[in-house]
């Protein structure tokens, strides 16, 4: 069956029956809007959109996988301002002919995801489209704390990190080669594995600036340089380099600190801390703030690559 | 200059520069995530989506018509819960080849629609995409009232509409058919005008349920009755027929009073309310709410037209 077959109120009812409600979910989808908890008097909201041959492959990721990551991009972003994230809209923009089954499968990845991270899919849209289209918008609560922006940097601050780096990149590289492993990456490319409750608990801690690894470390730092205006100086040993990334970066000829400074997308949160702040095991202290008389990210004290390492979606 | 050339980040430079801030906005575009005031300690939200060649023309609509339209369409499902909308989140799919100046009209139109409404918008997503593709989510706070929902319309309640119908799809038709006047309903097409805070003051009169006409008024009044368990019907003679409407509709050979019931596009508000409420007068009463052994809306006590007469975006 397809979805212009299921039409689009049957479709909606299919999806929705899936989909769990979550602890701040007041009215779920089903009207013209829905109602969610905001305890804080204040709600966090971020929007991130994906388009298939762009943001994702049918032949590469399920469904399942395409909701996965959709649902943790944003979520992410909602982390990343130290919130804890509450819900998910979702518009859906499908190609006639979509497999209804695609639609619900999707719908699996982006609850299940959701789920993980406490909150729930709460409302969206569904139109036809020729080009399959995904655009999520994620709102979480602060719950009383001062939102993380990318503006708070100081010199002397230290700069860590929570979750996996370059992974999603590697695994993104290894596919486009045509292979299917190693499996770590490919997987990683698939469904980032986002440590949500670490935004929170920076924030907590009293970071002063947070940002969410999306286009890569060095430059999404390179916006929180600019947004501080100072320098951020990473050390190059600091980052750990995994047996399955180095061997498959031989084995490919790439350069594995390109996937780890510079791979976007596995949503690792990258923040800010006063010196002397006691970090949690899960945050890997990487580099330093710096005065610096223009925005930069180096690595050892030198620009790294091309120095550009970012991802612009129209080039 | 196209956004191919302008680039990811400096496209978003562009728009963001041409966006109002609003009364409720905290932290606007810029970071990971916007924060919104939700003084209510909840927020209401609502997504839709506008695809290119399905619900807007570049060559009928400019690019401010289509900001001013994905808008309201988004800020009307706000206001039909009973909301005073805060915010508006934009995920923008642009093809290379978009001309800068379309992003930034787009813009343009988005922010001044928000604005009429009491909102800003405060954040988004830029994508590259073969299919220009708007996904709006807007936000509104509820002041401490209850939600208005579909399912509260009980036997006895009146059936009111504030804004217009029929205008819009009325345009609609002029414009297929390659006529460019009756300027008041092509504009209509172009842009609705849509009374925000009559949704606030609806749940403040006691409305029972209310919903946002986009489907068509018998379609959307549909679903009322549906998630109210009751029937609906209609006064035909209730409804003016404007002059312009008429005479298009006897030069065109269409029952106009198909785009009344069933044109949707112009986002009025449907709402029903106990019986005695007195009405503001741009509330026009319309009919009845009564027992229905199904769910069903009815004209003068009978099925009009084909009994369809609503908007399934795969057929």
């Amino acid at each position: 069956m397809t979805v212009a077959n299921a039409g689009e109120f049957g479709l909606i009812a299919r999806i929705t029956r899936r989909l769990p409600s979550g602890p701040a979910t007041l009215l779920g989808p089903g009207d013209d809007a829905a109602v969610i908890a905001a305890p804080d008097r204040r709600v966090v909201a971020s929007t991130d959109v994906l388009v298939d041959g762009r943001h994702f492959r049918r032949d590469w990721s399920s469904a399942e996988d395409v909701g996965h990551r959709a649902a943790a991009a944003n979520l992410a972003d909602i982390a990343a301002m130290g919130a804890v994230p509450t819900a998910l809209l979702v518009a859906l923009c499908a190609p006639p002919d979509l497999p209804t089954v695609w639609a619900e499968e999707l719908a699996d990845g982006l609850g299940a995801e959701a789920a993980s991270a406490g909150a729930a899919v709460v409302g969206g849209d569904l139109s036809a489209s020729p080009t399959l289209t995904i655009a999520v918008t994620a709102l979480g609560d602060l719950e009383g704390r001062a939102p993380v922006t990318r503006a708070g940097a100081r010199p002397g601050d230290v700069v860590a990190v929570a979750g996996r780096l370059g992974h999603a990149a590697a695994g993104y590289t290894v596919l486009c080669r045509g292979f299917r492993t190693p499996k770590v990456l490919v997987d990683a490319h698939r469904r980032p594995e986002v440590r949500y409750a670490a935004g929170p608990e920076a924030a907590g801690l009293g970071a002063t600036a947070m940002i969410d690894v999306s286009d890569g470390l060095l430059a999404d730092l390179g916006h929180v340089a600019t947004a501080s205006g100072v320098g951020i100086d990473l050390r190059k040993d600091a980052f750990p380099l995994p047996a399955q990334m180095r061997d498959a970066a031989a084995a490919l000829g790439v350069d594995p600190y390109t996937w780890l400074l510079a791979g976007g997308d596995d949503h690792a949160l990258a923040a800010t801390f006063p010196a002397g702040t006691e970090l949690p095991e899960h945050w890997l202290a990487v580099g330093q703030v710096r005065e610096s008389p223009a925005p930069e990210v180096t690595v050892d004290g030198r620009q790294f690559g091309d120095g550009a390492g970012g991802w612009d979606h129209f080039r």
